[in-house]
């Protein structure tokens, strides 16, 4: 079995050699800016693996996972647009580097190359790729508007809150790996477990990162560390704060996250109510709940014990990360 | 044959039950608001039409339609937002109704809606279908990124102009006919001929578009005639002026486009330019052109004489509206 590396390596080139700048130069340059910015490569690295542990001919799966990765940073191109983020994995975001219009259009026309990438399959496998394509980027757009209406919501519940990563993260996650497994051919159930796989390891990597955020070193964590808190992010440590505190830390998390006037102590001090109340311990927690889900979902599937003991050790090192 | 009103009318009872507002309402009560504003429903009749005209089960074609539909009202949703239009169809815009990001995430789900459109279809036409709207959805995006580089351009040729409305506008009207040919079965070389004639037949409806913004009767128009000279727009009956006035008309031109100070005059200013150089003429020519083209085109292809008519009876129609 090849390292992580050797699949994000291998899909870097593929990327590289694929997505070219053409006329009009203004929409496709911010496509290759943010295609070129880094990150993880998470989902692709993982549609590559998945169809390489079923047995699958990797090569095959290269359109998928760029297609994955296009929509991907699609949606990072709008989202930093409604949030209005500035900064993205250090550099400008698009609508800033650009401007809003340049950020609305490209982004628009990454759907549409997402889409395209699909097109080098044969029509039955593509079919199956874009119907799962398709349901997995609607709940994208459902899981984003969930976080926007969420902002002006006091009342958000944990239950909600998952709903919405779920959404949001968990569910391309999932379909990068079901992908890997319908390239690879195998059977509807198979399929169906590597995505169950998936979804649970996608929350548990959202957790982690609303973890990160808060308790995160700064010096490995790569942003500033307590941004959540910043933003107003109601997050899982938000929300379970509210829910196990007394009615003194309540109050004032709340009074905390609503107030309109600066504060520059409001980080340490929302800090300081999560670890009174083991907040830390409490999302570690529910971290190893989705992952040992994920891990149980795992035992049940056609593969190897070899291969299974990859995507496990795949899971725990993506747990045990500090960036 | 049936009449197209009959067409519309069915396309509007199978789009309103297909069209539903569900959770997070957020997300989709933007959708029905734009796809109820109501308009011609050019494209999607036109897929229903062609349909029949190869003698296909038009019942086939609603999908089709409705992806139609449903994508090029979402290019409206976020060229609004691009353009800061406040009004469409008389009716607030969604980004003006909602917000900026409603309109962004709303656009988002419609792009993939339309996708989930096709997905009725057989794995083989369902890929045919797809190959053909990426094609064309990525080439309305190139477009509309030419409309926007156009704004700060001074030398925009009338073949490039021509390029910019083949792309925004005429390939969807194209790509509306050949699906219908698609589905009724055809050969690849009828299809092609669908889409020739209905490229023709859309430069041909937009270079009307342009002559009607300007000549247009306000009372039948239905907005404000003038607006395009207002936005600076740089036209068909623009450039041609450039083309074709002497030097004094030319530089008036350019000065009323380029001023920065509200002229309340401005619109019959620069009408009075365009009629000075017969411009009215020049572009009823230009459109006449393109209407022969498409009609030469539809002498050779294969249906009867009799759905011949029909078709060269709806081009002539659409090229003599006034709305």
């Amino acid at each position: 079995m090849k390292s992580i590396d050797t699949y994000k390596e291998a899909f870097l080139l593929y990327l590289n050699e694929k997505i070219a700048v053409k006329e009009p130069v203004n929409l496709y340059k911010p496509v290759k800016y943010i295609l070129q910015l880094g990150g993880k490569r998470l989902r692709p690295v993982l549609t590559l693996l998945t169809c390489e542990l079923f047995g699958g001919d990797v090569k095959k799966a290269f359109d998928a996972a760029l297609a994955i990765e296009v929509f991907h940073n699609f949606t990072l191109i709008h989202d930093d647009i409604m949030d209005s983020a500035s900064i993205r994995r250090g550099q400008p975001t698009v609508h800033i580097k650009w401007d809003e219009n340049t950020g609305i259009l490209s982004g628009d026309a990454m759907m549409i190359l997402a889409n395209k990438c699909f097109e080098s399959y044969d029509a039955q496998v593509f079919k199956s790729l874009m119907v799962l394509f398709n349901k997995t980027a609607l709940e994208v757009c459902e899981g984003q508007q969930l976080d926007m209406d969420f902002e002006s919501r006091n009342d958000v519940s944990i239950s909600e809150y998952l709903t919405m990563i779920t959404n949001k993260t968990s569910v391309l996650v999932a379909a990068a790996m079901e992908m890997g497994a319908v390239i690879a051919g195998v059977s509807n159930e198979e399929t169906n477990k590597i995505y169950a796989f998936g979804l649970n390891l996608g929350l548990a990597f959202q957790l982690q990162d609303d973890y990160l955020d808060t308790f995160g070193n700064t010096e490995t964590f790569g942003k500033q560390v307590g941004g959540d808190i910043t933003e107003n992010k109601k997050t899982f440590l938000y929300l379970k704060a509210l829910e196990v505190s007394n009615d003194i830390d309540t109050n004032q998390l709340i009074s905390l996250y609503n107030s309109k006037q600066h504060n520059k102590n409001k980080v340490a001090e929302v800090t300081a109510i999560f670890n009174n109340n083991n907040i830390a311990v409490l999302t570690k927690n529910e971290i190893e709940h989705y992952s040992n889900k994920a891990f149980k979902i795992l035992e049940g599937i056609s593969i190897s014990d070899e291969n299974k003991a990859v995507l496990k050790n795949f899971g725990s090192e993506l747990m045990k990360r500090t960036i």
